[in-house]
């Protein structure tokens, strides 16, 4: 069944924002829980994203793709599988939806709701994990068999949360979004391009690599 | 095979006794070990209760639908999939379960068995909170694909423990429960109407995304 | 392809043994570790007693069931799902196992293999929960759909490691086992037959509801 | 389709480093931010191991086997189902892979590239635990069901991570890339040669179990 362009500009708005809410959300609730322990927060917040994004992505998967993301967006437009002229559209889904996602968190926790973030982050490190966290994303996507494209990609992301310096944010939507919370999951918009240029480069370097293994799955 | 109605009051009396149980029971336990960290005690009642939450509804679902939630059944009848007359007993069986589930956890944990919570909680925050949780929820619920909708369900309310502010209660039942113990999960009775009427609010904004997004999946 | 009777008692024993390492050793691992916070100590020892328990359902039982429990056996004999005479030797398979994987847990951790638990254990509220523990459990594996049961009851252990006040033996060899163990998951000989009764008591009371709710899933 | 073996060996090269970044990575990560709790650090090495370890197995096993273990790929060498000329540049890729893994993390990290661990592991305690680990990792391997295997062995690790006394490298490329960090996850030189040794037994024992249990699923 051909699903309308306008719901899937819907969904990938809705899922942005439910996403960015959840990452936010869940950042603000563990850091007041955790007394201090920062371990213990991302591993609350940790578990919520990998539980919120299975869900978001099984659910809203059938109607737009669930790209949720401006560089899966782009790769996909690349490839053809997205039509070139939809590529703006989702993208400007995906950023409004990460900023209403924010100010949802914000609101539900009664802080105020228009607030940028202070905190830097950037340097070599976090430039190379944002590259690592994006490239492996965008790799699982190409690859992963569509049944289980939604548990690999919250597996993912979920070790990613961990093992890179940056903790992964692997999208520029999830970029924007975070410039507007003064919170634990927060980005300072002075930290913004670096990030966003790292996922690029992450991204396209995942191409390369889908290409060098085959393009078709064995 | 058409199930005996009177099964499938008992399985919705059984099923959200257990959810019950195992919410406020788990609750018990994580507070009583966590050494006064809260996020801690969060992380294990979320665990718990994710896993519970799973295995019920695979258990329980070919019999009854596994709704365990007044909200679920009532979205179900406006639907047609529950037989309106059935609505009520339905709503009887969730609340008689959830009572006897609560008492359930205090007898486990050797705590007087009829009590009452002193835990207040509302404002505007927590209201908005309980509206998104149980919105998404439904959405899940409306949505989801019915070999995949117990662990969808299961992981999206992991995530709304800790993205939502008011840690997804989501279901009036489990308000009603909760109201009968005076523990960490515990909400007193005049937060209780605040809770119900977000909820509702919360699954009839669902049942119109879900028209919105094409009821049909796509 | 018929297993041979040696090969399905192999597994028994072999199954509960690697059981029983894992619950020993995730304790004795956990509880060094955690700084005495006994919270973050069980999470570590329920989620590794969650991976294990999955992976042993899956890999042994084509061969023996995967019972790894006498109460398990003892239900499937009444049922005539496990033929009489092989009851007993079941049982013996699993006890010894039991043993054998207490015993190795301690000589990885470079304890005195041979040891006896002191931690008492007892009392009302711990024989309603050991009770209620062993109820869920055999609902869980007499109503699991065969493809997944093993995530199902690895998820109910799960979640009942903290729902109940007893943390959740289920499981007469699992007591026998932890006899021989005086570490975190350890219990008092003295302790034991009020568990096992429970147990038992749980395990009947689970075949009665499983009659009323229809024996024939729906 | 047939893969050259060309992409086969870039998989396995691949996979070896993702693997190792993770959990080097991870353990970086969870040891600066858990604050001396080292039960916390391991959970949170742990988690992202599981969710890491799934999604690499899912994604290259259609390429190469996704073995990223010399004990691995030697047990496919004996049993005929690895052409037993690949097996050294097999063990080659994945021991460059691992390296390069190490490195990966600590350029994310900002730590040194080149560095070697210091932390010393060993007595027999450990071995007897290596043994155990990687016994366990090749049955699961061994007898696994196709569709399954990524999950099982994830889910093995995170348990093998607390039941095991040495943390279950169980894999000796797993013990060469963490030779090259002098971090959480580190492995002194002088004690990869007792690893590597008990982890051989541990494949040897599995094989024998294998036949015991009858090579054939039931």
């Amino acid at each position: 069944m051909t699903v309308p362009f306008s719901r899937k500009l819907l969904a990938e708005t809705l899922g942005t924002a439910l996403l960015l809410a959840v990452v936010i959300g869940s950042g603000i609730m563990a850091e007041r829980l955790a007394g201090g322990n920062v371990a213990i927060a991302l591993l609350a917040n940790t578990l919520a994203t990998v539980g919120g994004l299975y869900v978001l992505i099984e659910l809203l998967g059938p109607l737009s793709g669930a790209h949720f993301n401006p560089a899966v967006s782009l790769v996909m437009a690349l490839r053809g599988a997205l039509p070139r002229g939809q590529l703006l559209p989702y993208v400007a889904a995906q950023l409004l939806g990460a900023m209403l996602g924010a100010w949802l968190a914000h609101a539900m926790f009664e802080m105020p709701v228009l607030q940028f973030s202070a905190k830097l982050r950037g340097g070599q490190g976090q430039w190379i994990a944002e590259g690592v966290a994006t490239f492996g994303l965008l790799l699982v996507i190409l690859r992963a068999p569509a049944e289980r494209v939604a548990a690999m990609v919250a597996c993912y992301i979920g070790a990613a949360y961990w093992f890179t310096a940056s903790t992964s944010f692997a999208n520029p939507a999830a970029v924007f979004g975070r410039l507007f919370s003064d919170s634990f999951a927060g980005i300072a918009p002075a930290s913004a391009p670096g990030f966003v240029l790292a996922e690029l480069a992450g991204a396209g370097l995942a191409l390369g690599v889908h290409r060098l293994l085959g393009a078709q799955r064995a």
